[in-house]
């Protein structure tokens, strides 16, 4: 048998409330010995880009089998559906608003460039949970991370086929993955879309996608240097691929964030080095 | 056997310091094993009757015999006792000031109106925590989280009597039920008791009390429409019944605390849509 | 074989990116069953010498055995060693930058009085992590949180021995112990080392190094009486013995920092009372 399964959850909830402690509540009632991690309770409330975009750069962490929980979800109780999403390497359950975008792969998502979801066709097992049986008895209208997707992240956790949970769905909405746009001119267009307690501004630009060679990162009047390896080895605020895998900007012992004066949104455009190797 | 009980923590202590991880190591050290769900540590400082209100509100998601060790303690190491309450559906450790409250049937405690709380006289089992078996060899005078509740829970989720940790007392302070107040004129008087992180206006004015039909709450100039049953669905500053079972106001995407400028503290008055169905 | 050991962390990742939840992954992707308890994750950022105080101050609330891992580390990817240090009171995981002082006992630490580490002899087993089989299998430069120090953590909850992790060294950073100075008067020199949320100013003085009787503590204009015993029982702002056995500056209900315009680093002197019984 082994452990069960661990159960990841990420909300925008925050940790000044009780929400978070009463959909752990909701889990344990149904499997006491549920493995919970938090992955961050603390997404901007209602940005579901930002949540989509957290839960996938911190998959690669996880173990196979995971059950990731994501709830930002601002269409609580309206039409949205909520889904449980099976793939090969982990299960997902959210609402159906693009936060799950991470559970398909880049081929079955929306081009990129766009900010908005779109629905796309699935290439996997979706479900809606409906099936009353594994939700709370009384279902508020306002939270469904207690009373809908906590109890079936415990159920699945317990061995219940996602089938049980509700109708297979063929479609759900999905976010264009998180890449750097080529611009006609060869050079990259990213965008900021994390920024973290140290002030490091994360990218949507992979490093895979990055100019080989030395390049620069243009924002406004600055002309960021890259890449470095290590936090500690810039001098001033410097470009690296962080630890997900994408472009950041950062400044040793400082916040890069303050010193450019960004935040979420800001646009930054990639070229290699003048004269660079070029290689 | 099973899984132990969950022991839940609700605390002013914050996250930014190691008192709750001590608190923690504490009952690990006796219970190994333990099941600890944080509930919230961001209890506005020494603000008791705001913990107070947010351990009821959060009770329903809990499984029966849980253990609820709640600390927000201005009179730590003073004279007021430490205490354990057992009820037919869970365990309550916490400061003699009120903050166990909900362990209490809102017949045992004082009457609707006053913000203070009261001593009344207990209808369970009700133990002050002196045995000093029982609690951490050392009792710091300004840490009874992790000297005395902790430990306290720890052993009672290990199967110790509430009756083993000190003598049972007849009387403890309470607050009045968390209920709006009917006014002469036949209006409700509540109060905004908590303010979540998506800035919507929890009230003491529970679901069942309302009137029938559609309503409007007063807040200054504000005449705001209610009930609406989702967030999404509001247009502007809505109420609804939350998922506590009490009145919010809140706003869709958007913070009614700022759109309002109303914060905890702040009165409303509830009163039948004039023309209304009025069933 | 009972429960394995308690991991417990402290960082400064706070807990609005993804970061703790990915280290506690790494570490449950090893050890599924492993207890993992959260010292703090908010740690001012980069601020070495305050979370070594943090550590060492929570270290007697946890059992003998348990596996602290503390990052703090502006030097990650750099030249600086990954440590693992085992006493027998505990093992320590964490960058050598002064960080894992608590390990050490204080006579083999740095003289008291300066505030940066300096390289001391170990007198107990250090080795520095280096064993590619014990760590994940891309280390990133910039998170050996998740790739280096929460797997050695994972590893040693389930036997391996320190010596399987890499090759001993015989010196790592220190700070010196948090300590007054004694001035040549005679008075004590104590800086305020953290500030916690209720506005406590917490000292490096010991308790045990306070004047019998009756004291004041000096900071600017201000003469602080002490020492009280409960933070209830001070009239305005006054000294006390806190929970980890250091000085504190407190006010009932109140925050001393804001009473006192003071903050982390302020200098303070502690005399005994004029006239005071002199014990």
């Amino acid at each position: 048998m082994g452990a069960p399964p661990i159960i990841s959850l990420l909300t925008d909830f925050g940790l000044g409330d009780t929400y978070v402690g009463q959909m752990k509540a909701a889990i344990l009632s149904i499997n006491p010995l549920a493995r919970i991690v938090d992955l961050t309770h603390e997404v901007a409330p209602h940005q579901v880009r930002e949540g989509a975009f957290l839960l996938e750069s911190a998959l690669p962490a996880f173990p196979v089998g995971t059950i990731h929980v994501a709830v930002v979800d601002p269409g609580v109780g309206s039409g949205r559906a909520a889904l449980a999403v099976r793939t090969p390497a982990a299960t997902f359950v959210g609402p159906d608003n693009g936060l799950l975008s991470a559970a398909l792969p880049a081929a079955a998502r929306p081009a990129v460039g766009g900010a908005a979801p779109a629905a796309v066709v699935v290439p996997v097992l979706v479900v809606r949970l409906q099936e009353a049986r594994y939700q709370r008895p009384a279902v508020a209208a306002t939270f469904h991370g207690r009373d809908i997707f906590g109890p079936a992240a415990a159920h699945l956790s317990l061995g219940v086929p996602p089938a049980a949970l509700g109708p297979p769905v063929t479609e759900m909405l999905a976010f264009p993955p998180f890449r750097a746009t080529r611009l006609p001119d060869g050079r990259l267009l990213a965008r900021v879309i994390a920024v973290d307690r140290f002030g490091n501004l994360i990218t949507d630009c992979r490093a895979g996608d990055l100019p080989a060679g030395r390049f620069v990162v243009r924002y406004r009047r600055h002309a960021i240097p890259g890449p470095v390896r290590t936090y500690a080895e810039a001098a001033g605020v410097a470009a690296l691929v962080g630890s997900g895998g994408y472009l950041e900007l950062a400044a040793p012992g400082a916040s890069a964030a303050r010193l450019l004066r960004a935040e979420r949104g800001a646009e930054v455009l990639i070229e290699p080095e003048a004269g660079g190797s070029g290689t």
